[in-house]
């Protein structure tokens, strides 16, 4: 059970075309609130409640502890699992997952940080920077190179698999991909964010050699948050569909990522990271 | 100075075509932090961090504080400001605005909403919706009606005003038209929450009847947090290029909004309020 069943909602709706009107029905993408909860040292609470897509329920929460720094790593992680309170409705129950930790776990909340972060007068695109490398990260290591005609084929592999999206019009997706262009995980979201903590939670879930996690494909725009949700997970090329933003290439520039725009038909533009692409 | 000189960020790339590469120049929609404060009863205090497209930085902090529910309307509002602290630099500067309320304004922070959504065991899209009709929201009230070649005459106008889109491809816009299809308000930004809020905040700043806000129209998708900043906005009608969710239209059907989805050419579906809308 992780909620994929719910990933699809049917809906009543009136089609109007030109001056007619009908009735018919449609499918819409499923958005229900997920409240994602860390249980350690006997204690249990709340680290942020997000608008999701069900489905892959575990894989979020495993995914946005990580790439929100809230864990540094998925090795902490016990157990996740759903509500377990009987007094709550069965509805309730699938939307809320508690990861447990180890006992010597120590997760950083969200709140320090966001404290942290509005007690200046003043904020700025290097200091929200500047916060990821006091958390210590560090620049994506060299490799892999790619060549660019492995990077073109990607959306092609993507759109075939994307099984929620084709039905509603709905979602956003994200996939995982190594250097030979394979797909390793596909992950479909109403929220972008969503879609890729459910690929780095699957990753984290289920480990196998990280060099093997090459690159990262957005169905839309690159934003700073998706930039930032790679560098944590270590992912060194982030490829969209869309425009990246100005944010988006800083911060790829300042930890050595790859960050690829536009990427369409035999074409596409390199924001950062350029040497990890080849051309013939 | 409302920060539009910021809106694009000239940045270098390498365009790749197939097996050929070439150095190039482009514009990229600019991301920054904004720190939205309040100022009241001699108390400072941050409601949220929020990244944005500069431009109509006033607008969206007052659209924030209404949509969030933080201030039930923009009567509270005496002055707003960006930051004037000398000792900080000119681009954070512009990075963080403080709304000062009225002595006796009783702003209510998002954080104790959070709290108590959090504090039960399981939440569901049921709830959230609750959560809006306990904070005193009523339904949507009858009018106007619209005809549908008015609503798919929509986009071409909003399209035809979308200046930074058309010069990044990495920004939302939302606008907003009277009943008559004319359009009061267009605003782009890499987030469409926030493109949302700062229309809704022209519509604070600017105060007309408010009877004349007939239809919001937005860029992409249509989800939860885009109907519920519709229904504190009370704007009847809200169309969306793209398709909704399902908690978009639970949330629709509740407060009785007119929801249209894939509008396009001369068709669109309408998953709720559909006698807002007609057909000859």
């Amino acid at each position: 059970m992780d909620g994929s069943g719910r990933a699809r909602t049917r809906t009543r709706l009136t089609a109007v075309e030109g001056g007619a009107r009908r009735r018919g029905e449609d499918w819409l993408a499923t958005e229900e609130p997920l409240d994602i909860r860390v249980s350690a040292g006997g204690v249990d609470f709340s680290v942020g409640v997000t608008m999701r897509t069900p489905g892959n329920d575990f894989e979020l929460a495993a995914g946005f502890l990580l790439s929100e720094g809230i864990l540094p790593s998925g090795a902490a992680i016990t157990r996740i699992e759903y509500c377990v309170d009987k007094a709550t409705g069965q509805e309730q129950q699938y939307n809320q997952v508690t990861v447990q930790l180890a006992a010597d776990a120590s997760p950083i909340l969200p709140d320090a940080r966001r404290f942290a972060i509005s007690s200046a007068c003043g904020v700025c695109g290097r200091g929200s920077i500047d916060d990821l490398i006091e958390r210590g990260l560090d620049p994506l290591p060299d490799g892999p190179i790619l060549q660019a005609m492995t990077i073109t084929a990607l959306p092609a592999t993507m759109e075939a698999r994307q099984r929620v999206f084709t039905s509603t019009g709905g979602l956003h997706a994200a996939a995982l991909f190594d250097a030979d262009g394979a797909l390793l995980a596909l992950r479909e979201d109403v929220g972008r964010h969503n879609a890729v903590d459910k690929v780095l939670g699957w990753a984290a879930l289920n480990p196998r050699p990280s060099a093997g996690r090459a690159v990262m494909l957005v169905s839309g725009r690159s934003s700073f948050e998706i930039v930032q949700k790679c560098v944590v997970g270590r992912v060194p090329i982030l490829c969209a569909v869309s425009a990246p933003s100005s944010l988006a290439v800083d911060l790829a520039r300042r930890f050595d990522l790859t960050l690829v725009g536009f990427l369409r038909g035999n074409t596409f533009n390199v924001y950062a990271g350029e040497r990890r692409v080849a051309t013939e």
